[in-house]
């Protein structure tokens, strides 16, 4: 007996390493400059479908467009299906909407929204648009990017609560080679109400003939299309549940499978990242004006701020004409408030991401970094005017920057703390800008206590 | 017909929002202040396990010490295991190894081992030390924590190639609770090699007298004991591997199952973030000791390169005293520089994570990062002479800075570019210290351009 397996019809691609796939990016780049680009397609087409579209999406514009055109139609969708969401993405924004369109009207319309659902929706409703004749079900498309709807697939498994254990694995086998993206088959009472669900493992062991109601468990967690997708990403990682049905009005209307989610939760952790150092959105090797789109406006936000840390240095102009060299250690103080405040923001944004501070009270966070703050004050207070004294030999100004960076260090770590905590209290995003909330802080402190000590004390230090 | 299902003998716990998490962890607070430690147990026990798990690490040590001494052990070792692996890790941190060992003492064998595999290596080693009696396959405990034997469990599903389909869904059977964490069923040939793989929903719609090696498929990754779990994250990620059987001599010793994964991943791109600020292995809320140990370092390294600026600036006393004012710009361009450093800095260490530089040429790179900040530093310079010449009335002055500025936004995106690529090719990560190195070049060129033209015009500008 012979029946179709998860892998029936390919070859078995084998995983390569980083390197290795680089080694071949580098053989296809020198076979296309040389027009080669069949043999090009000869030497990718037997690896794995995510390596196939990394070295696709690596390739410099005029070279990628030689190679897709070379590629068949349905082997090309086939290889945005396989790979992983966030890949799929950053290939498909690099192909473009309109080359993606023409290669997805030459495959089967089931295939083609298949493909499309796997896309970041403003993609996939471009694309979609772009389509000589509408898709099937394309109205999917319409729900916003980073939602459940957004994330939802509408094919997948059901069957009604009265029914045998036979019925659900009709409606698996009936999904084809979709089939391997579900770990449950979905149970619907009347009209399509989700009722509760059946893992794929019981079904394996139980009999043909069983009842669906003796063998179903209940669904730990649904979403509705409009449940953001940082939300579907916490149900999976918080609660382990490897796919979400979507909801509407009590029916089941969709299902975010594994690896969607997954998808969801390595992009949200990018986002977040890249949102600490304001450049959320971009992609390292994107077209130049969208990275400037992203980064400028922040940059001249900063340039606003650094303009409050030098008013600060100019209302004590009359100190630094009496003793010059207070001048050099302007950058020390500041600085080391900048990566102390810095390094507890970046803690704080990630604990609570991973929601990890729940029950925590505000105040010993808070009470805590400003404690790490004065401990590391002292050290690098006590280390600074130590340096002070070998190099400048004045014991006055090795007092007053050891003052200055105990207090700006005490500074940072509340300031590091308390930047994200009052952003989450008011319903801001914590990660959006802080560093340079946190790093003006660090600054203008810096600067008023460091020069305000030296003026108290000019008679001292000179 | 009745047969277990993925949940019997457990009720079925809902998901909450993390809001109301917190709003129980305070009401449990509330009730052991009052020494009603019971209480609260009933408030928390009916919740997901996820959830009892997080309110508990976010307790107050003495609050946590109460409340665990009222958890059965038994319940309190599946909560450990029901809890996504990060959280789990967490938890056992604040419980202490010898707390866990007394809890671990008081259930049978193999449950104590199964809660161990989900904790990092090196916590589940000190606690199977403090154990009077060893545990069985306490061996596996040896394996180095971030690497596929610190992740993988030792208990799965596997069978026979000659065997049908009904030997193994036995296997499967046998394995009891720990049976739904697994998407394959693995084949072994003779002396337990590796053969393949059977996906459940292949077993779920075969017959029971299907043989085995019909509807195998071949495993497409296999890793080895010490593959570092970040080789793992990448497999998961990058080829959406739901599950990676460990190999040794060509025999399958492991599997690491996918929530473990999807905790390696989680795990990594934590690391990684908290690596760039210099505080990885760090966590929010835990002893302060710690913290101290993990910052105080980087903090140090950074005064010795905040000093390298400060040794900048002193070398241009002379122009600083003939101008004083010009002291006041000087964390406009390297604050500038700093931040504009790091946005390419964390883009592309980000980038190289998630594989996305794969064939993409190093020079490429650096080309683009230069002429964005060419670009940035045109409209940035513009910006900060318009500003000088409004505020002090100095046309000289205002040259002066929007030259710096331009050269230092251009050194900014080189080096946030180069440093990260420069680390890789030499083998070293390059989340590690990057931001501290980018900013000191930001800082030194910053005020070395700045003061440089000031002193080479300062006849113009006083």
């Amino acid at each position: 007996m012979c029946m179709a397996t998860e892998t029936q019809g390919y070859e078995q691609p084998q995983v390569i390493s980083r390197d290795r796939a680089g080694e071949i990016a580098q053989e296809v780049q020198d076979l296309i400059g040389r027009g080669q680009e069949n043999h090009a397609w000869e030497l990718v087409r037997h690896l794995h479908p995510a390596d196939v579209g990394t070295i696709l999406a690596g390739l410099p514009r005029t070279s990628r467009q030689a190679l897709v055109t070379v590629i068949p139609p349905a082997t090309f969708t086939w290889i945005l299906r396989q790979m992983n969401p966030v890949d799929a993405a950053r290939l498909s924004a690099r192909i473009g909407s309109n080359a993606l369109s023409f290669v997805l009207e030459q495959v089967n319309p089931w295939e083609a929204m298949e493909t499309l659902l796997r896309l970041p929706t403003r993609q996939a409703r471009q694309v979609a648009e772009n389509l000589e004749e509408p898709l099937p079900s394309a109205e999917v498309l319409e729900y916003p990017v980073d939602t459940a709807g957004g994330l939802m697939v509408i094919q997948f498994p059901v069957v009604d609560v009265h029914a045998q254990v036979r019925s659900a694995l009709d409606s698996l086998r009936a999904l084809e080679e979709l089939r391997y993206r579900f770990s449950h088959v979905f149970v619907t009472g009347e009209d399509g109400v989700l009722a509760g669900q059946l893992n794929v493992v019981d079904l394996a062991l139980a009999r043909e003939d069983t009842q669906v109601a003796d063998i179903m468990s209940a669904v730990q967690a649904s979403v509705a299309v409009d449940t953001p997708s940082e939300e579907c990403a916490r149900l999976r990682r918080h609660y382990n549940l490897p796919q979400l049905p979507v909801v509407q009005d009590g029916k089941l209307i969709g299902v975010i499978p594994a690896e969607l989610l997954l998808g969801a939760v390595v992009e949200n952790d990018t986002r977040q990242m890249l949102q600490v150092a304001s450049v959320a959105g971009e992609s390292a090797d994107g077209p130049v004006f969208g990275s400037i789109r992203t980064r400028l406006p922040w940059l001249t936000v900063n340039l606003g701020t650094t303009f409050l840390a030098a008013a600060m240095i100019a209302l004590f102009e009359s100190t630094l004409a009496e003793m010059v060299v207070l001048a050099a250690f302007l950058p020390v103080v500041a600085g080391q408030g900048g990566i102390g405040g810095t390094q507890t923001l970046t803690l704080i944004v990630r604990a609570m991401a991973l929601g990890q501070l729940v029950g925590i009270n505000a105040w010993r966070l808070l009470t805590r970094e400003a404690l790490l703050g004065l401990l590391h004050g002292i050290w690098l207070g006590v280390l600074v005017a130590a340096i002070a004294i070998i190099w400048q030999k004045n014991i006055g100004l090795a007092l007053v920057l050891g003052t200055a960076m105990l207090g700006n260090m005490i500074i940072a770590g509340t300031v590091g703390a308390g930047v994200p905590l009052f952003l989450r209290r008011v319903g801001v995003d914590p990660a959006v800008a802080s560093a340079i909330v946190v790093t003006t802080f660090t600054d203008v402190f810096g600067f008023l206590l460091y020069l305000g000590i030296a003026s108290a004390m000019i008679s001292l230090i000179v």
